[in-house]
């Protein structure tokens, strides 16, 4: 087993993983920018090393900082968390030719499923359902023949990255070439999807070790997202008989085994609920942030198994062994105002109660007196219950976010209570277009042509410039987000 | 079901007791004495109460204010929480007949195991096996003919009340007679049983409805304990076989029926490590500190269960549904200075971070900024974690013990992080003993003889009363409490 791991990332996936490490006997190493010298996962690891100034590029995504932080420490092995360098295939590489062992999928497996071009490709001999898709455009020319090949609606898609970042919908040619005007193709490689417009987000977590056995330990409903970014997840989706919860998961299997998948990893489906069958979407080569509901409702701790295989140990265990009690919510809590705009709300935590009691987990990567910065992800925390059955998941987060109490900066907690108070919710009859029409005030930005332009720029997950695209808006008003929401759909300019 | 419940109680079980009201949509009445107006009981129910001065006589024991709050507030339930009034089947007998329900046993249930006497008496026809003792003594010749008869080593205990207050062990004639001159034959009844001087406490989880279905939801293992305070607690024991798992569960069932028991419940026993049968102690008739442990390994929500039995909700389940997955372990968490015999280390909470991530449960009463009354039991907070084996649920534990991070007290997270890294323990070779004999140092104060005496006076269990026993030690030094420690075990006037 590993002595000494070197956590790559911040806030809270760097705390969860220096819990695991505590528990295992494992030491472990926090990074850190000037930014977060008394951050929470300084505070509770073994070790700590300053990595440079605020800004995420010359710190959390800076290769020579962290190779420099871990050939000082001596670590025998990096943990990327999500987000910043989890992702990149080349870094993972730096890291396993130095000599140190990278906490999650070969580097080649990473490269593979990161580029959804070659990704896609790989599935087609399992017969894994996709939708149709383009291959890469080169140039706006190009780009209209092939959406005219796939079929509108088309969804735009970089071809590198995951996330859902930089998508955007086109219902028609005309809004195509509003959106090609404002897309960089020249330096962003793009490709087209078949818009799927009326489907629920459905993954599928992985487990395989390095000796060929891979197992699925049940789906997530992730279905809740604002601009493509998940809100509240959930585990089992109430969506899934279970012949179609079997489908998923053999799917998932056909999927992670297709790029010869080892550690963990998430195969992400689109359930259209026109045909009622998934289609794949992609592999994200890492912990997500929705781990904790899965754990939740197997019991079993992914992060520490994220480092047993990465340590050569084999699953020893069967598909028959995973058993699923109960059901699992998690409610993201940013740093964010989701009544201006999900503006940003950096600042310093006055007060900050945690709810607790039974059933229900916390992660967070804050405390009362800490800052939070305006330079990374605004995620601050995430709230697990885990219920006996979905009402009484419902009514436990209910009850955690009422107990919920930070002062000083604001949050997402009303959406989320507002959320669990909506009747489509309640009985679960929920799509990806949820928050967008049941929530419409909270789904629009000013300007959708702007905020589509930078959030096409393709920037890493977890840094603080996705957050440029919710700049402040002085004038805002209900109206006017209500008529821009109008303009917004007519023009096809949002997001899914 | 009901519509206002008012918790008859603070701290840590006032706010469990909330959680559970909420997540069933019940609204729940704090009551708060002038000390705790800024409680966190006070803040997260949906009414508060005042019930009058900081003196728990006054207050939180005050029958009066107690019936004029629930009746003011329209409360149709009173869940008395432990401790207080919880066991005082006066008190439960008022609500009663004051035509609101008391989530509890009936009152009748209540003053029959309340006198050990008559609970003792109660078990006889179904053959549970006892320690040998004596009816009440009269006065101090009776007592020294009725200690002859049951024979040395004998225990002293008061008729009433449980929790282990105001016992004393006489190994011989001598000791019995210096201890029956500090005991108050006159005003406290008190009886012998024959003292089990190598064991382990053992206890069992009842769950009865009103219909006559009773089951249990497995054994609490209590043997770590200061001064027949227990300190920390795990479930399942290691000590017992599958044999022995289903002796004493059946036997906690034998005496629950006993006395006719409904609503949930604890049957105590010794484990008599010198012929491994079980003895009988107490029946406690309300819930525990420690029920925590038992929801995690069972998944059922004990509070919930108390509240719907009490609204006449049948079980509808039989001993076999109930399904028993990992091991969980409590420590208290005491505002004591265990390094200064065990001080009350009142005052402000100036930081407070509590344990989070996976597989943690932290019950508190208290959050930063709040300062912790001297009136009080100097319980804060309970840790729960939730293992899949014991080795995986020490190792969660001292992860959870290294982040609790509370400034401004003394606390008794070092003493737990000591415990946690002793052999014995950690091969669960434990007994009653353990405290006494592997951490001395922790068990005696300067004078047992008056800290003997006033442990008898039977003051409530969870007053600040109890801790004049604990008072200050100006010239403390491990020299000092080693020789004390030798009189007391030579003179007898030790707590087990």
């Amino acid at each position: 087993m590993f002595k000494r791991i070197l956590i790559a990332n911040r806030g809270e996936i760097a705390v969860r993983i220096i819990r695991a490490c505590k528990e295992m006997g494992i030491q472990s190493v926090a990074v850190y920018s000037d930014e977060d010298k008394d951050s929470m996962h300084v505070k509770l690891a073994d070790l700590a090393y300053n990595i440079g100034p605020a800004d995420a590029a010359l710190s959390y995504l800076n290769y020579d900082a962290l190779m420099q932080a871990a050939l000082d420490t001596e670590a025998d092995a990096v943990h990327p968390g999500y987000g910043f360098l989890s992702e990149d295939a080349d870094f993972a590489e730096r890291v396993t030719k130095a000599g140190m062992t990278w906490i999650g999928p070969h580097y080649s497996t990473i490269r593979q499923v990161g580029d959804k071009d070659i990704a896609r490709a790989a599935m087609v001999p399992s017969g894994i359902p996709m939708s149709r898709g383009s291959d890469p455009l080169i140039d706006e020319e190009d780009a209209l023949r092939k959406a005219h090949d796939v079929g509108y609606p088309i969804i735009l898609k970089p071809v590198s990255g995951g996330g859902g970042k930089g998508m955007i919908v086109a219902n028609s040619e005309d809004d195509l070439k509003k959106i090609l005007h404002i897309t960089d193709l020249k330096n962003i490689k793009y490709y087209f999807e078949h818009y799927i417009d009326h489907s629920r987000h459905i993954e599928v977590q992985i487990v395989a070790d390095n000796y060929g056995t891979v197992l699925q330990l049940g789906e997530r409903e992730c279905s809740l997202q604002r601009r493509n970014q998940k809100l509240l997840e959930e585990s089992p989706s109430v969506a899934l008989t279970p012949d179609m919860r079997k489908r998923v998961g053999d799917l998932a299997i056909k999927a992670a085994k297709s790029v010869h998948y080892s550690n963990i990893g998430t195969v992400e489906f689109l359930l259209n609920l026109r045909d009622n069958d998934f289609y794949f979407m992609e592999i994200n080569p890492r912990i997500q942030v929705e781990h904790a509901i899965t754990e939740a409702v197997t019991g079993i701790d992914l992060v520490k198994t994220q480092i047993r295989i990465a340590a050569g140990e084999p699953l020893n265990m069967s598909q028959e062994d995973i058993k699923f009690t109960g059901h699992a919510i998690e409610c993201r809590i940013n740093a964010e105002d989701p009544d201006n705009n999900f503006l940003p709300s950096p600042g310093k935590v006055n007060f900050f109660i945690e709810p607790g009691g039974p059933r229900v987990r916390v992660d967070s990567g804050v405390c009362a007196g800490l800052s939070i910065s305006p330079y990374y992800d605004s995620m601050i925390a995430k709230i697990i219950v885990h219920g006996h059955t979905r009402g009484d998941a419902i009514k436990i987060m209910q009850r955690a976010l009422d107990e919920f109490t930070i002062e000083g900066i604001k949050t997402t907690i009303p959406l989320h209570k507002k959320i669990l108070r909506n009747d489509y919710f309640r009985t679960g009859n929920i799509d990806t277009r949820f928050i967008k029409v049941h929530f419409s005030k909270y789904h629009y930005t000013k300007s959708e042509a702007d905020a589509a332009l930078l959030a096409q720029k393709g920037t890493p997950a977890n840094t603080n410039e996705n957050k440029q695209e919710e700049a402040p808006t002085n004038n805002w008003s209900q109206e006017k987000v209500d008529n821009d929401m109008r303009i917004a759909i007519r023009s096809g300019l949002y997001y899914m």
